[in-house]
């Protein structure tokens, strides 16, 4: 497309870099920044400038923070022996809307994926590993993506983690809520028959 | 949704303000941008700052520019005796995109809505009168959307230009190129019929 005007098109390029916006999108925003206050705008272009610079990673979990210790980990109210092991940030915001978890994270930062070069040695394992030497984690939850290279990862961090007699365990899988078995695949609709629960198990109960 | 960082809540808080943007899709776009080098966030904030801080409105034809005068007002290529009234820069760019218009604009910046509290008095008739006084302009092509709103604008603009004895045209209304008879609204079937063309006007020519 063509703009009048460079200022726009430069503004409009910068968010058709962003994921899931096209031209157009990025112009419908650019235009509706445009009829905002400048001060507005500014503010705008300072809070994503200022997030991105100014940001920190927790010393202890990996998860972003404002300080060099998150809110998680320097939460004394929470479990800190129970380590839930996840792959990226997105993943502690799910966890933490369910309000149900009270111990802390641990993030990988990915998952083991040699076609893309990730190797362990890339992700946040060893921090992992202190953490449990020191002796205060008596259980690693693995709630990583149930994906061939998800499943590849806790294998690896498993075997590691075996010889510090931690607990291990796995998110449940099976058939989401509100699934219907006859859209699911058979892999897990295989899997969840074969490692079916006593039926009270399945009511929910606070974690931890 | 609760964010272990007041960095992160901001810039999503921002982003959410956008049109068609709600939290999860502001989520997506600030963990992208995380993952960024700082110097390229910083040009994205810069980026839509400046052009905000920085636009101008083209004297003449109230486009956005980074002049002044804007690149289409300022080109002397362009037929300055014809110019297109739209309601926003949105529409300069769409026409432009066509590449078959080779007059200039004016941008009204909206229609008259009442129930909006939008009278005549807050868009920009009284610069196109001015034009229009100055000789320089011999039709004006209405080129409003055919709404309610926009059809009274047309009226209001036209009984104003009226005096001036200026050439007045519309754009066609009728049925979309590749659109389906029996879809249409029976206003447009209606309206097309009674305005029909001989069929030679149909075929594509160069405007102006």
């Amino acid at each position: 497309m063509k703009y009048s005007s460079k200022l726009i098109a430069d503004a409009v390029a910068e968010f058709t870099k962003l994921p899931g916006i096209g031209e157009k999108t990025a112009l419908r925003l650019v235009l509706h920044l445009l009829k905002q206050d400048t001060e507005k705008v500014k503010f705008f272009g300072d809070a994503v400038t200022k997030m991105r610079s100014e940001i920190k990673f927790c010393r202890t979990c990996h998860n972003v923070s404002d300080h060099e210790q998150c809110e998680i980990c320097s939460n004394v109210h929470r479990d800190h022996s129970t380590v839930c092991l996840v792959e990226s940030i997105r993943d502690v915001i799910a966890i933490e809307n369910t309000n149900i978890f009270r111990g802390v994270y641990h993030i990988l930062g990915g998952v083991i994926s040699p076609i893309d070069g990730i190797g362990p040695d890339k992700l946040n394992i060893e921090s992992l590993l202190n953490r449990v030497k020191s002796g205060e984690v008596k259980e690693v939850i693995m709630a990583i993506s149930p994906t061939i290279e998800g499943d590849t990862t806790i294998f690896y961090v498993s075997k590691k983690l075996k010889e510090y007699g931690v607990n291990i365990t796995t998110i449940a899988r099976g058939i989401s809520f509100g699934g219907e078995l006859e859209y699911a695949d058979e892999m897990t609709l295989a899997r969840s028959i074969a490692t079916r629960l006593p039926y009270e198990n399945v009511l929910v109960k606070g974690a931890n």
